[in-house]
This record gives C-alpha cells, structure tokens and sequence, in this order.
C-alpha cells in the first residue's frame, strides 16, 4: 500500500527564503541587492567559501553541449578524481551534479532512523536527511555521534574550519557498522585541508561515503559537479540512480582537465592560505576575532557583527551572517588587489561613518 | 535498525555495458569505434533522438562557471518551462540536470510496491523502479497498468512513438489515487507530439508526475536539463532533494533564453516534420517498414535489420538496435545535406556491396 509521503514542512529550492535573516545561503547576490537596495554595485561577494579565483575554463567544444556524454568521458573524470581525491579505484567513485544530490541519495541507502549531524553547520544536510524520514539531531561533539543510524560530518567543518581526525571518523564507522549504520562525510573543503584527515582513501569500508566537491576550490560553482567515494557498491548503487550522464559535457571536460593539473592546484592551496593569512591581518585589525575557518573563508566573532555586516552591505560588500549565532560574521576571500583594497577601506571606515 | 541496501544487480552507470548488443544506450560512440574499427570517422550519428540542429548556444558569460547559480535564475527557468509546458505555475515545476535523476527520485516518492511500465520501452525507468526496490512488470497494454501502485508511461513513447491519450491516462491516475499510487508520465519527445496528450496541464492533480526532458527537442542533450511538472507538494518535495543549485550556470541562462524562443520552438517543429517525412521516404525506399516514432526518431523493422545495422556501421552510420527485438532499428535525423546523402548512399549501397 503506498502512499505520498507528505512535503508539507519542506522549504522549496526555488522558493526565495522568508526569513529576515535571508538569504539561507551565501552566494544570492540578489538577496544581496534587495538587502541594501542603495550599495555601489556590482557587489563584492564574499559570502561564499569559493575560490574567487577560478581555474582558467578551457575553450569547449561545440559537441559538449549537443551530443550525449559518452560513458568513456565518464570514466576518465572518475578515474581522474579517483587519483586527486585518494580513492582506491575509480569503481570507488560516483560523478554528480554537486554533492547535495548526493546526500539526498545516500541518507537513502538506508532505512530511515536516527540521524546525528556534527554542528553547527552547513543546514543542509539535516534538512535532507528529515526529508527522507530521519529523526535529525544536532550534537556538538564527536562522542555523541556514535548511537546514530546516520551519521554525517562536514569536515573541515563550515564555518568554523573544525577538523576531525581520522581515528575518530573510523571509530565512528566501526561502531556504525554492526547496526547496518552509515558515515557520511563531507569533504567539501578538504582540498585546503590536511589531506591526512581525509578518508578518501578508507572508501572501500563499505559503511563510509565520503563527498568532494568541485565547484568550491576551483572556482567553479556554476559548473555543478561532485563525486562520491564510497565502497565499489554503494558507488555503484549511488550512479545507478543518477543514470548514464550525471553530469553535463562542459562538467566532464573542465572536471577531467582541472583535476589533472596539479600544479594549478599545488600553486592555488598555497596562494589561498597567503590569501587567508592576508584576510585575517586584515580582520583582526578590525578587531575581530578570528573563530576558525578553512583557508577559503574565515569565520570571525564580534558583538558587534550585526553592524558591521549592515555596514559593508552598504559599501557593496556581502559577507555571510548566522541565524542561529548572531555575533558570527563568515567572510569568503577578496579576489583582485581592487577588491583587498575595497574591503581594508570598508573595515577601516566601520564605526567612523554616520549610519 | 538500518541496513545498507544491496547493489549487487546493479549496473554501474559509468561501467562499459558487457552484452554483445551493447551499446545499451545511443550516442555511445566510443562503444560505435570499438564495433566498427575500420569505419569512416567521424561517425554520422543516427542512434540518438536528439535534434541534430540544435539551438544556438549564446555566448555565456563568465560568472555563469564561478558563480553559485542564483535563486531568482532559478525561479525565472522555472516560471519558462512552466508557460513553455503548460503547467499551471512555475510551483509544480522542478529543475534538473535531466530526467533520470528525477526519476530515481519520483519513485522514492511513494513506498515500494507494485510498479508497472508501459512497454516496450526505454530500460532506464523500470531499472530505476527495480532499484527502488518495486516489483516492476512490464505491460504491453494500458488496460494492465491499472493494477500497480507505480504507473509508468512515456508518451510520445520510444522507440514506437505510441501515444497514449490524456483520458486514458486520467483514468489510470484516478484509479491510482484511492491506493496513494502514483503515476509518472515521461513526455520527453512531447515537443514534437501532439499537445492535446500532455498532461502538463494536469499536474496539480496530486498523484501526476510528468517529465520534460530539454536537451532532446533543443538539441542540448549535453547541457543535463530537465524538469518535472506535479503537484506543488511533489514539486516542492523533488525540488528540496534536488536542493538550491540543481543545474548548472549554463543550464539556466540556455534553458530560459530557448524556452522563450517561440519562434524557433514553432519552427523548428515544422522543421523536424519535415525532416522525418524525408528520412521515412528514404528508409520505405530501402524496403524498411515504419513500425512508428516521433519526428525525432524514426523506428523500422526488417528480417535485414541486423546486416543493415552492420552495413551501415561499416559505412560510419550508427543507428539503434534492439536487445529485445532484432528486426527493429530506430533512426534518428540526419542534420544537413552531406549528412542525408550519406545515409543515402548507404542505404542504397546495402544488399549491393560485397560484406
């Protein structure tokens, strides 16, 4: 006997968020403008944790928009993100249109039950995770994660850069998997992150998927690609279910190419954590307290937060404030000396200026 | 008490098929190389339903790749497809990168039970059903379809093109609706068949999914576009899986510049019929039967159907076979003249050439 399961608490993707303290999410530069409907635009977006110096987009063939991607292009990006991400084989990888889908299939490999997110963090992961039937709590400690059926962890975390070790992950794991439970493991910043926390390589356990994203140290979160790594069966039911072309050509072609250039990628994790040691002189010097981060955003703490993000919203300048922490101020990385320069006189003039 | 649900039957998306008849999907053809080694590159490609004249991709702009799509491109593609399809609003729409992903997530939408598809037809959406965990049979005739709790149709259908009419279907909904059954109507050659059977206009009905693929009619295939019209709440509940960034950067600003382009939606029709009249002359001159199809794809049946299939794979033409029915070949369009006179020759040079 089926029935439809009910939608009703559900907020929709496309639906602009209600609340004052909209935009749920960084990046809605429209939000941005009907926030501060006076601020000099084009804003200065730094209310994401994405690269905001992208790799260079390769000149595309006219055929990777017409034709369907073939299933050889398909195993080339997953052979490729098998070999930058650690996964023991690309049967260990699934390709996808981003990592949310991603988490909406996995929290599907198991029946519905309880489900603990480390937190705070990225909100999405509990949403999904209700949406498919789990009772969904939030606890802030690595040693209440064990009793769960379901358990998620954002590491390094956002938006306070938290790191979890990896003996814990797979202690966590091995106490999962008696019970049937499953570890999921985002690892959407582990590019600038220590690789030795990463569990790309413990794939193969059978009760670990571990999700990397690409849109965010690229710079590229317009393209829409994530992978999987998990072991070669769940990988295998997590593809089956996106289907033959999970993703578009233009995803396959820069994906493929962008993952195989470790230099570009050497050069960046170096050139993103001068960028972050810039952002936090810079912040600090605005007396602001430098809760954690990753090196491609910085948490900060301030009373006087609300403020100050009023006040750059003014200047053009878009950070990312907290619903549930209203003294936290997230600030993604300027891109160009313009931008450093634009952000340093906006700090420098906070408090000087009439509101 | 959770468990991991197997994957063991599975056939992994990005893993090469394993049948003799493989390629089991068109537009393989890396898979078309590798069976006709010596052939003319590159190959006319003729095993897809994919409008070889595709829309003129416009010049994208750069923050298309960087940037987070936003909420408002979104809601602006959604409010297109919504007027473009029919659909009461752009609240019973959701965007995809493709169908398929829909699909696997429509079936999620009602507990696992009985599921039967209208056959025969595409593999992918009993595949799907089956990996959802239903009892997925496959009927022949509407009259059996009433009896699942998952109904599945494609209409326009591949490869024969069958159309079902819209009161059947209502009917089959209606029955459906007592039990919490759903039905799925996947209309992805609907662009070029007739109008008065979508049921896009019948979307809020409740326990009504259809789905429209955009890369197949725009010739985009590789863009990874889809959506879906339903209820508000089914509507709501795939696009919160699906979450804030479903397709890509590209998607949006080309699925919302073709969509509104009535023009050459209007003409482009006219175009395709045309073109399927003159590739049904050429395939009835060959002494093929026209078993059915859409005016994307054409779909014949002859006892010479496998040679032909190998004489014109020698020639580089890659059309569709079929598993389960030998003396079928589907055709999709040639795109301009050398393309038609190819196939031409081919098709007259068949019988005549030593093999």
């Amino acid at each position: 006997m089926a029935s439809i399961k009910s939608a009703s608490n559900v907020t929709g993707a496309f639906m602009a968020p209600s609340s004052e303290l909209a935009p749920l999410h960084g990046g809605d530069l429209a939000a941005a403008s009907r926030l501060f409907p006076g601020a000099p635009e084009p804003f200065l977006d730094l209310s994401t944790g994405i690269n905001p110096n992208p790799y260079p987009v390769p000149p595309l063939a006219p055929d990777l928009w017409t034709k369907l991607p073939e299933p050889e292009a398909l195993s080339r990006l997953a052979a490729m993100a098998a070999q930058a991400y650690g996964a023991p084989s690309s049967a260990h990888i699934a390709v996808a249109p981003g990592t949310q889908i991603l988490v909406a299939l996995a929290v599907g490999l198991v029946p519905p039950g309880r489900a603990a997110v480390l937190g705070p963090t990225y909100a999405e992961h509990a949403r999904l995770a209700r949406l498919a039937g789990y009772r969904v709590t939030e606890v802030s400690n690595v040693e209440e994660l064990g009793e769960a059926d379901l358990v998620i962890v954002v590491n390094p975390n956002n938006p306070d850069g938290r790191i979890v070790d990896r003996e814990a992950l797979l202690t966590i794991a091995d106490r999962l998997r008696p019970r049937g439970g499953l570890l999921i493991v985002d690892e959407a910043f582990m590019d600038v992150g220590p690789k030795c926390a990463s569990l790309g390589d413990e794939a193969a356990r059978g009760n670990i998927v571990v999700l990397r994203s690409f849109g965010k140290f690229f710079g590229l979160a317009g393209l829409r690609l994530g992978f999987v790594l998990a072991s070669t069966d769940l990988a295998t039911a997590l593809a089956a279910s996106l289907g033959p072309w999970p993703v578009s050509g233009a995803a396959l072609a820069i994906g493929t190419t962008a993952l195989a250039d470790t230099a570009w990628r050497a050069a960046t994790r170096v050139s993103l954590a001068g960028s972050a040691q810039r952002l936090d002189a810079m912040l600090t010097n605005a007396k602001l307290e430098i809760v954690g981060g990753t090196a491609l955003f910085r948490l900060t703490r301030s009373p006087a937060a609300p403020e100050l993000f009023q006040h750059l919203g003014r200047a053009g300048i878009f950070t990312r404030r907290f619903a549930e922490e209203s003294s936290w101020l997230r600030f993604g990385l300027p891109g160009d000396e313009p931008q450093w320069q634009r952000l340093s006189a906006a700090l420098d003039s906070f408090g000087k200026s009439p509101r």
